[in-house]
């Protein structure tokens, strides 16, 4: 049933030729050099990543991930936990911040329960993969066993095999999951070794006695799985949940096979951390899309030596902050394949004058 | 044939009834509260700019003012003059980074030669309507006569008329013109009161020797003038540029006119902040687009008191920094039109736990 075997596929290197190409071209067009900017940036990894001297961003293929936290039943959360199925529910019918994002984009947007605490009817675009009725409350056992893990990290898989069928030219993974920024905060805190103190942040809305007693059941948990958190796969079974394993999932996917991804906020960042623990070469199919306003979401960045494109003060997930940025990269990808160059449009150069 | 009387035209405040019921409808939207951050900013501030309930960013009128300045003939720029007018027929013929945008944006791209050293041909979308050609060298005289700083204000104020004929929802201004941050950084330093030596920076890309020449012959200039420049007017006429008058002229009558105005980088923010010292209520019209690269930038972000949408590390100016936030306000006008409340998508809110 499980298959472990895809984890150990290769990742593939980005084109360096396509990349020094890319440069090249920028530095031809009718504009200062440089004076795009990160559009620049862009337009370049994207051509390194396509192998191609045309990037483009057409076909976007949104995911949602959607799980239930065993942890939840500790009050680490704003919301009740029922918000998780009524937020699939209201991802289906188009009312969420990223059905509207995707219908504006023309993008694909899919929504995998990974699982949920209850069950649901079937719904268009929902994948009803649900592993269990939500985690084991992780303050006090696992959050899952190894065969849950493989299977969520599979979900993440399967998604960006749909992906590639449908030619996705580029890769957004989302989460929903009432709870979820506990558990990205405590794999943050295990991979970073920093105290719970530090990085633990508000969520969806808690006060700053709610946000100290979230911090508190974090670092209670990071202790009591102390043994089992010495690989980053041990970090995600004993403190993650079904979303977040299946966001690294596919995001290993996605380098395995060569498709560019845009990475969302906090909770996508720490899959992402996760993921580039576990296949260092990952990092070079991202693009970061937006700071995100929770606090641990900042040092992850740093950790990983990156900088999102786009600071909003945004803090929902379920990718809406990876969305926004899509128009930016298809401007980007434009700039770059359509704008005169000195010679076409017989614009002097600053080495004609 | 001068008009000066339109000038004194009352600005019209934006609408704090729409403000407040675009901030409630935010918060019944099927989110946490302030988790779309700037995004519900953006459709808030246009929703009491457009008297509406429904803000939108449909129809979007660009102008580009071109001109030429005098003082390049100091060798403060690192492109020849000519690059101004090679430049504007780039624009009409489709090759210029604003004219890719602005096909991509479906939006309205006009051109407006507000005085370059040579005259051209007819072309297509370009309003020849030379001042003079260009400016005078400023570092000797002032730039221009009392009358002509009237004409380019008037030659923004006919663009935005044109704009609203149109039924523009959104204004945004563009400059083209070699050695053009050379004046915008002299008329900062005025408004400011600070050394040249403090607010200059590359432009199009001098070296460190460059700089430090174009910063003498802005400090030399200031001085000057100092008598003339004890007004805002008084300054533009002195160092200013037809294009940055433009732009003010145009500013000026949009917030006249209520027609909201995304500002783009350095040339524009400083025409920007000449608007709000003539008139200080253009300011509540205004959407600032992103922090250019151009050093002077933060420091007239940080006097206007406020904090650009995007920070992509641009520095082109011919409005394509504001040209990459137009989707950006589409995306939180379909947010906040088109998202669920949490009543219609029957989702459990924070405070019925």
């Amino acid at each position: 049933m499980v298959e472990k075997s895809w984890l150990d596929n290769p990742v593939k290197d980005v084109s360096n030729k396509f990349k020094i190409l890319a440069k090249q071209r920028q530095n031809s067009l009718t504009k200062p050099p440089g004076s795009l900017g990160r559009m620049e940036d862009i337009a370049i990894q994207l051509s390194a990543m396509q192998f191609t001297d045309k990037p483009a961003v057409n076909n976007v293929h949104i995911a949602v991930f959607a799980a239930d936290h065993g942890v939840a039943e500790e009050n680490v959360s704003a919301f009740p936990q029922v918000v998780t199925l009524e937020m699939v529910k209201n991802f289906a019918r188009g009312g969420a911040a990223i059905s509207v994002l995707a219908k504006t984009l023309d993008a694909k947007l899919e929504v995998i329960n990974a699982g949920t605490v209850n069950d649901h009817e079937e719904m268009l675009s929902v994948y009803n993969q649900r592993i269990a009725p939500g985690t084991q409350n992780f303050s006090k056992r696992p959050a899952m066993s190894q065969s849950q893990l493989l299977e969520a990290l599979n979900v993440g898989s399967e998604s960006v095999k749909r992906a590639i069928n449908e030619s996705a030219d580029l890769f957004i993974g989302g989460d929903m999951g009432i709870a979820n920024t506990t558990s990205a905060t405590a794999i943050a805190c295990a991979l970073l070794n920093e105290s719970a103190e530090k990085l633990t942040g508000p969520g969806t809305g808690l006060d700053k006695d709610g946000v100290s007693y979230k911090a508190s059941v974090i670092q209670k948990s990071i202790e009591l799985h102390k043994d089992n958190m010495k690989s980053p796969v041990g970090v995600l079974q004993s403190v993650g949940g079904f979303e977040i394993a299946a966001l690294v999932g596919a995001y290993i996917s996605c380098a395995q096979n060569s498709l560019p991804v845009l990475v969302d906020g906090f909770i996508s960042s720490v899959a992402a951390l996760m993921a580039i623990k576990i296949k260092p070469q990952v990092k070079q199919w991202m693009f970061f899309s937006h700071a995100s306003a929770e606090p641990g979401h900042a040092m992850i960045m740093q950790v990983m030596d990156v900088k999102p494109l786009l600071d909003m003060n945004m803090r929902l997930g379920e990718a809406s902050g990876a969305a926004i940025v899509v128009p930016l990269m298809r401007m980007a990808c434009v700039l770059h394949n359509n704008m005169a160059t000195f010679e076409q449009a017989s614009v002097s150069n600053k080495d004609n004058m």
